[in-house]
């Protein structure tokens, strides 16, 4: 596999410094790290796929992004520190041009967290990306998502909604008029990056936490199911931005668009009444907003202050098509 | 996403007992796994490709066997003992049939290795596989490519050479008039297994060692490099069957699939002559045979017992067409 090798060699190899964990990076059959004593590891992959979760001809430095951001939302939604990373990508043909942007941007994203990559596997075939990220935490101190309990408070960190919007200029969905507009809520669709300090910092506070990668709704969702336990969020409290608003036009609308607006990697988390304090604290670096309670019920109920919401919707599902 | 989760849930979440080590597997943002004090982490990725690396309407129990044994074939190249994996697969469709059969095959192979499924992800895409497996072995003692030295003698587990003509077999490329006999070379392709124990024995004995999955040549390659030795094989002295002689019909020509026969899964190692007697009691359950010994030069010299060899090999390159 030499051609490969080299292929390897020349854009993903040796870019980094090595971390102090990592013993052996590329080149050898297995890269070898080295875990602190007393320290978990979580674990998390992601596939991306051409045509799937993005356009064919999308820019190389935004799927570098995209694929790795939102594999470290993964780490961050545990309250892991991202530690390493291994990629296994399938190219229909070797363009240097696009191996060169889709690289310099993944170094990019990987030195600013601080995450190495440390191996992986580089072979022909259609435009596929799977990462496997690790992060590292103190034993037992994992956000898991079936931690949460009927009274714990939830909140979310930044806006909701802009994602989509974003999504809906890249679809040519829904444009706006105002060029600079649409091009602002693109590149908060791209840009969007884990709350890593937040996701450390709501360890000891948190009672279940989870990123947004599928929508609020859905997200949430995965939470109650595994607390087994409902939620009533309050439409009027999700944060959204006014660009969102400008965009859709109405409050509704982007209510409905922060309920459902994907790869935001903001996180969702719940808080035990006697943490709430605590959490002023944690997270004065970070905007999060309280967006409403947990409930014995097993379902989402939503209410516009005081009067109640109808609305129906969807998460986001492959195999449905409803991309 | 729900319909891919369900997908995941049905044919790969918990169907295996949690090691002692796996806190949380599937089911949340990231597996938690909990590493020995005292041991590191070897962790190796490969993809798999349809139309690449195997046919597309190949049997889903050989796709399946295949992409994890040449994962943990990496790990026991490095000595290490196998714990987890992580998979990315991409599918074209849902295809129950396909999938209980690959998710059978998968985990038996899993089981019989001891290696927890811990995560992944599912999404709709061109039929790709990328494993991450990751194993544990002792602070110290990794088998690395870069530790052989002039001198060492080099070692080939099992016999080589098979894996070749099974492929042929299948790309119809060479048949026997034997159907039995292409039957069994087939078999032997797919249902080549990693060599863990061998790998663990050499941990205290051997001074580099690679698995053989590009061929003999291209892998004793990689450890003369970054070695910055040279070798000296006996080609009468490699370890080839009665089965592989009989379908190529000339002791050249077998010998020349034994120098190039990718996806073997045996170990090529090199053992200093001090360990040479510790050797034959660790591996006392595992056919071995002393091939060559390494030089001070950095190439690979051929010669057939006292006369010279002059062949022209190649490695497997997918981006060079020659698969």
């Amino acid at each position: 596999m030499s051609g490969e090798f080299s292929l390897i060699d020349k854009y993903f190899a040796h870019k980094q410094q090595n971390r102090k964990d990592v013993i052996l990076a590329q080149g050898d059959d297995c890269a070898i790290v080295a875990p602190t004593a007393g320290s978990h590891i979580a674990i998390s992959t992601d596939t991306l796929v051409a045509g799937t979760h993005f356009l064919a001809d999308a820019n190389p430095a935004q799927i570098a992004h995209k694929a790795l951001a939102s594999n470290i939302s993964d780490l961050v939604a545990m309250g892991a520190s991202p530690a390493w990373v291994s990629m296994g990508i399938s190219l229909p043909e070797i363009n240097t041009a696009w191996l060169e942007r889709f690289s310099n941007a993944f170094f990019k994203l990987a030195d600013y967290y601080g995450i190495q990559l440390i191996g992986g596997d580089t072979t022909k075939g259609p435009l596929t990306i799977t990462l496997t990220v690790q992060g590292t935490l103190p034993e037992g101190k994992a956000l898991t998502r079936h931690g949460a309990q009927s009274g714990d408070w939830v909140y979310v960190t930044g806006q909701l909604g802009d994602a989509k919007a974003g999504l809906d200029v890249i679809l040519e969905n829904n444009i706006s008029a105002d060029t600079s507009l649409n091009q602002e809520l693109q590149r908060r669709h791209f840009e969007a990056t884990p709350r890593v300090l937040a996701g450390i910092a709501l360890r000891d506070i948190a009672s279940a936490a989870i990123d947004i990668s599928d929508g609020l709704v859905a997200d949430l969702g995965h939470i109650l199911k595994r607390s087994k336990v409902g939620a009533r969020l309050n439409v009027a409290a999700l944060p959204t931005s006014k660009e969102l608003l400008q965009f859709v036009g109405s409050r509704a609308l982007a209510q409905q668009y922060a309920l459902t607006s994907g790869e935001e990697y903001e996180l969702c988390f719940t808080v035990p009444e006697a943490n709430r304090g605590q959490l002023e604290v944690a997270l004065s670096n970070t905007p999060f907003t309280c967006i409403g309670q947990l409930t014995g019920t097993e379902y989402i109920e939503l209410h516009n202050d005081d009067a109640p919401v109808d609305w129906q919707l969807d998460g986001f599902d492959h195999f449905k098509g409803n991309q």
